[in-house]
């Protein structure tokens, strides 16, 4: 499988993307929702804020409280109740399971290009946490285009769990909050581009407590905001490049085959690499195809090194011909760029 | 607060029920779906079947297979890779925070009375695992009369997680799959009985994985079958009564003051008592009350011992003027029946 990552990789970098907030700095540029808007290739930007600590034996956490302001927790990573292993979370001590605070604060960002190579980043935020179910930040959104409509499904992350929201921007300068789409806890939520059969469909994750693993679930809805008809549809595979989790990656892309899904899929340790699916066109909740092996795996230095390295993580493309435009988040740290061939990815397939 | 508990307590054993799997035996019947159709009072239960074991060391967990059939799994007793501490479920020795089997097969059986205190169980499943989503079995129901539609909403467990499932009954002797309502993991669902301002509502409890506790949040729909806007309704309160977790019980109720929510918490060591809610009849995501203490709390001794001891666990009622006769599972072994005051419950708001 031939993939063009582009010269110019990576893209986005946090050097890049100056902070929003005072005392803090920018760790990450990544994971961003894609469109194509009039004749911009727009990449919405998770942008992940970190408060600078002078004293490397504190750890501060960002909050925002119920006030909308935003707040430091300091802890020393010394006290033993707490965990700090993941660089990404803190953890309390004698609950490993569960995280208690985020290390970084995360919200949108657009940054816009004509020729899909150099985005010029925006200096405010797009979506800013606004709301009780955002208190921890925004997550991982994508981006689908319904007619004019551009849907954007992310993560809202606070102390009552993360769930997925659903906002509706039609001119990428403000946008229309539609609610909390999904209960906690569900991630990589995508939409499909259009209705099949009179239904609205979404890909999503939940991930159970008591069974279950981290699979792929389809959804249908009358109206984008309700959903129902849940049902499972692909099961990570133990002990394989996605035997650790996975989840829908890029909107669905039609093609005469089938819905073409390019997800990700983790391994135990964390490895993300790129897979694709092939879903019935009339009733997309049937497989018909699955690729054995991941299509794209982490090899360039900045896909292996980073905030934490060996991820690539797909959220959009953008389809011209049989090339796909992919966009993608590279080690929780910056956006990369290539190009793909939709047949030869088909032919992955047979 | 006062509760006159029947006489007749507890009203159904699994002694007053015969199994219908050759080769087992009922350990349950509880936890059941309240209706009143025509002249009767009915009761959904849960039924839980075991296989017998005449051999005391070795544990046997049902199944359904993918071909819809019943299998039995074997297992050791004195199998280190296994975990049979919680007489429930078998968990792996390397995994606790999961379950792989249950220890019995749960369906829904009608029970019918005229004067509500003695009750026929019929002989047949009235839903009896259809689909892979039930493989494990169905649990918990409670029946919402909504118009002349009797919907029922239940838990579907098997190892892609416990889901929360719709049925629709008019005549008790037949229903229709409303297909699953909820993603995994979430459980104790309860629809409203009428629309407010064009929607429909339910209350329900998410298990969130990475953060957040076991509460109970509010969801709305347009058809009973999608449903969006989901919102966080209550929180448990740690080191409290309903410190372990929380979840609706009864359909709520449409009293002048508001909706009457009467609502389950457990302590961490697993005591489950009764709690009061009350709800804004406009807007039910807005709570206008809730009761300190339980309104009522394991006390008789078919509420303390039993399979799963010290748990009342009520799914419904049925309301005439100011009486409410709850019908509630005790010890996830058996029905118990009692009469509260409705408006004693809710001088407990004040």
């Amino acid at each position: 499988m031939k993939i063009n990552r582009f010269e110019e990789n990576p893209l986005i970098t946090p050097r890049d993307v100056s902070p929003i907030h005072e005392g803090f700095e920018v760790i990450g540029a990544f994971n961003a929702g894609v469109a194509k808007f009039k004749d911009e290739s727009i990449l919405l930007l998770r942008v992940a804020e970190r408060p600078i600590s002078d004293n490397p034996t504190i750890i501060k956490a960002p909050l925002i409280d119920k006030k909308g302001e935003l707040q430091i927790i300091a802890l020393d990573k010394n006290d033993s109740d707490y965990n700090f292993e993941d660089p990404r979370i803190i953890r309390r001590s004698n609950d490993l399971s569960h995280f208690e605070y985020l290390t970084s604060l995360s919200y949108f960002r657009l940054a816009r290009s004509k020729e899909g190579r150099h985005f010029t980043v925006e200096d405010k935020a797009f979506i800013y946490p606004f709301n009780n179910y955002q208190t921890m930040g925004c997550e991982d959104p994508r981006i689908t285009q319904i007619e004019d409509n551009y849907y954007i499904t992310y993560t809202s992350v606070s102390e009552m769990g993360i769930c997925e929201s659903l906002a509706l921007t039609t001119d990428f300068e403000t946008f229309e909050d539609l609610g909390n789409i999904l209960l906690p806890e569900n991630k990589d939520v995508v939409l499909f581009p259009e209705r099949i059969n009179g239904n609205y469909y979404m890909l999503n994750r939940p991930s159970p407590t008591s069974i279950g693993n981290l699979d792929i679930w389809i959804s249908q809805s009358p109206d984008l905001k309700s959903w129902g008809n849940h049902k499972h549809l692909l099961k990570m595979s133990v002990g394989d490049w996605d035997g650790g989790r996975i989840g829908a990656g890029l909107p669905p892309i039609r093609t005469s085959k089938g819905w073409l899904e390019i997800y990700h899929g983790a391994t135990k340790d964390n490895i993300y690499c790129m897979g694709a699916l092939l879903l019935d066109l009339d009733d997309p909740s049937k497989v018909l195809a699955k690729t054995k092996s991941p299509i794209m795996i982490p090899e360039a230095p900045y896909e292996k090194e980073g905030f934490f390295g060996d991820v690539v993580f797909g959220c959009g493309g953008i389809v011209n011909g049989d090339i796909l435009t992919m966009y993608y988040g590279v080690s929780d740290t910056s956006m990369a760029g290539c190009e793909l061939s939709i047949s030869e990815i088909l032919e992955q397939f047979s």
